[in-house]
């Protein structure tokens, strides 16, 4: 890979979501897509599995600086969503934003350092 | 989705890993595959992106029951795994077969709750 292999994971679930958003791809498609933009990543595809209508999504933009990914369950209001960027993406921006745009309720974030630090290998 | 949004989610950091190995696409997807099969989820399609000859590769399973995802920096010996799955499949299971198949010199492993626990909501 080009960028180096330092990067924040931020696992991000987001409660109280509304139901038809959750069940909406494309929606979801082009905030994830817009979260990676503004994060400063480059997306090398996006993979997205519906599971039917008024259900939820399944997906993943895979990017040059690691993934975002995305599942969901309507009949919860709850999606569990990941940023995982190396290099210089700003992996919290991307969160915040996918967090604003879904509207959700309740966002609970924990941030995750992955990869080697200071040339020593640590997790 | 089918099944409940309750999950295990593995953060699995490789260390001291075949630089050969982590630049073998064919032999990664095949791990992750095997991996799937052992834990008892259900593979709803393969995405992967090799960055070149002797480089790293970046990418997804999508599951029924979420996702596993690699990426990999041969020059470090180096990859960030994460395995994450919801409903009955075991998530363990996936991560501890990886981090043999890659025959990792140094395995760090965080498991992280996600979804939603005792019919209530939280991280």
């Amino acid at each position: 890979m080009s960028v180096p292999p330092i990067g924040l994971h931020v696992l991000l679930d987001l409660h109280g979501v509304e139901p038809d958003l959750l069940s909406d791809l494309a929606r979801i498609e082009g905030v994830l897509d817009e979260a990676a933009r503004a994060a400063g990543a480059h997306v090398l595809g996006g993979h997205f599995h519906p599971f039917g209508p008024g259900l939820g999504v399944t997906g993943v933009l895979l990017l040059a600086e690691s993934h975002i990914s995305i599942h969901t369950w309507p009949e919860h209001g709850y999606a569990a969503v990941d940023v995982f960027m190396c290099g210089k993406a700003e992996a919290m921006t991307a969160a915040r934003l996918i967090g604003e745009r879904l509207q959700a309720l309740r966002i609970e974030l924990r941030e995750c350092a992955r990869g080697l630090r200071d040339g020593r290998l640590t997790g």
